[in-house]
């Protein structure tokens, strides 16, 4: 038997019976497992890091399951010899509609209608930019990158993809360029939504010259990670370009931070992946995953770890 | 020689030569046509209906082009025997994707957002409904409807068209529900989408009863004519369904009307047509247009007159 701890019983019961696999509730951030030779262990969802802290409480551990794609600064954290898996894919949906939500709210001035709104205003029609025709730059082509462009290609949009190395298309694509191409790629571009990940490689890869390089009017958006993009240097852009970022360095954005009343930008708070299309697919993922495990196959999704 | 002529000169020039057709400036609203003899009138855009007086000062008028879908109230103020084609289809990109915006940032909590973006204030996570997995159903199956329904495709939803008359489905929806079965339907549905237009047939069809049958927390979008949901009943349902209208019933909405600070909805100021969109279809469909006329051939998009 391969004995598993979920972090809550809801978890456990909506994954329901494994053949093979005995199902324990776990909260590492609460205290010592409740039985000793505990095999792999799905780590909490949205619930700090501090799980991260009771993991060698359950020395026989041999894999983490984490509940989320990204997993910054968990690897390094990791008690030795322990393996990481990642939720690949878990969050496509729900970051590809937020994206989505984010890119459509800013052409067509939502931001705008909520102002007049609180104020009883029935704005005069203005003609806004749109999302149709628009010349669309996504960086980071993984898994959340192509649910964004599966989305944007009924919207009548130029899209081009860009990904750490160039690399043949698909069908939704016919390219996918390399970011060391973005330079000659951003001034071609009216709207750049960024999905990159947080690494050494992405950290402030949209700076001060990557911003300048965008046309007048052009729209950043960030549903990534906060540190590709130079805040300083979006602040200084503020005016001529426009920006939509459910991810900020720093993060949370404290109360007086300028961001906030900027004008031309709108902000979420890291919400990507937190709506009702994430559990499903985590149950679903979960449940392939134990059974591989349970049938002595390799997990999916492993992540390096040091 | 065919004569027409443009509400203004950029209507013109983006249009461009047709062969056979002499093509003149002229807003009926502002004075007597330049010439005589007039074959057809482009009327103004997102400018009133005053040129519809203006229209007997040029009697030979046989054909009046619309820059819009709508024609409530025109062919009703028509000189005798003037024929009225609408721009059926140049709308549909941007109320398309208008419905998408208004679904998403509801469905999203970006109105939310906005109003903590406001005051400065990062909101804890919370699990937000999301567009994926939920049922929703589009109230209008023409070219608007279609082009909706072209864009939620992607978004992994189920979706239920209902049009007129009950029909076959094409490649979106495996059949087109008739208006008749609505009642049977709203159980069922989480998300609401109305493109009908505004006639005798769709006032008020979103009544108290349509309303009460939808359940707990559904969403309400309506971009096709504010008259089709009847405002009080929105009302008397906030708190248990949220909406986003970008048409209401009045239109405008007076200063001091409780849609505007309403709990759960969100109102954009009847913004579906005007984005940059509009102005490239518009063109193509007026060249189309007076290419067949000129040819000879009947008109595309008559609509009934009296």
């Amino acid at each position: 038997m391969l004995t598993v701890t979920f972090p809550d019983d809801s978890w456990r019961e909506d994954v329901g019976p494994v053949e093979g696999v005995d199902a324990l509730v776990w909260d590492p951030a609460g205290g010592p497992p409740p039985e000793a030779e505990i095999d792999v262990v799905v780590a909490p969802y949205m619930s700090g890091s501090g799980w991260l802290d009771g993991l060698p409480q359950a020395p026989s551990t041999r894999l983490v399951q984490l509940l989320t794609a990204g997993f910054d600064g968990v690897p390094e954290r990791l008690p030795e010899g322990v393996r990481l898996a990642n939720a690949k894919g878990v969050h496509d949906t729900a970051t590809a509609e937020l994206a989505l939500a984010l890119v459509l709210a800013a052409q067509r001035g939502l931001d705008e209608f909520a102002a007049a709104q609180r104020r009883g205003e029935w704005l005069p029609a203005r003609v806004r930019p749109g999302l149709a025709d628009h010349r669309v730059l996504l960086l980071g082509y993984g898994s959340v990158g192509r649910a964004i462009a599966a989305r944007l290609a009924p919207f009548e949009v130029r899209l081009t993809a860009v990904a750490s190395r160039a690399r043949g298309g698909d069908e939704l694509v016919d390219q996918v360029h390399g970011i060391d191409e973005l330079s000659a790629l951003l001034p071609d571009h009216d709207i750049v939504v960024s999905v990159l990940p947080g690494s050494a490689a992405t950290a402030g890869i949209l700076d001060e010259g990557a911003l300048a390089a965008l046309p007048d009017g052009a729209l950043v958006v960030n549903v990534g990670r906060g540190s590709a993009l130079v805040t300083d240097a979006a602040l200084a852009e503020v005016g001529r370009l426009r920006f939509a970022l459910d991810v900020t360095d720093p993060e949370p954005l404290p109360p007086e931070h300028p961001l906030w009343s900027a004008d031309g930008v709108i902000i979420s708070p890291h919400t990507g992946g937190p709506s009702e299309a994430f559990r499903p697919r985590a149950v679903a993922l979960l449940r392939e995953q134990l059974t591989r495990l349970a049938r002595g196959d390799e997990p999916m999704h492993l992540v390096a770890t040091p």
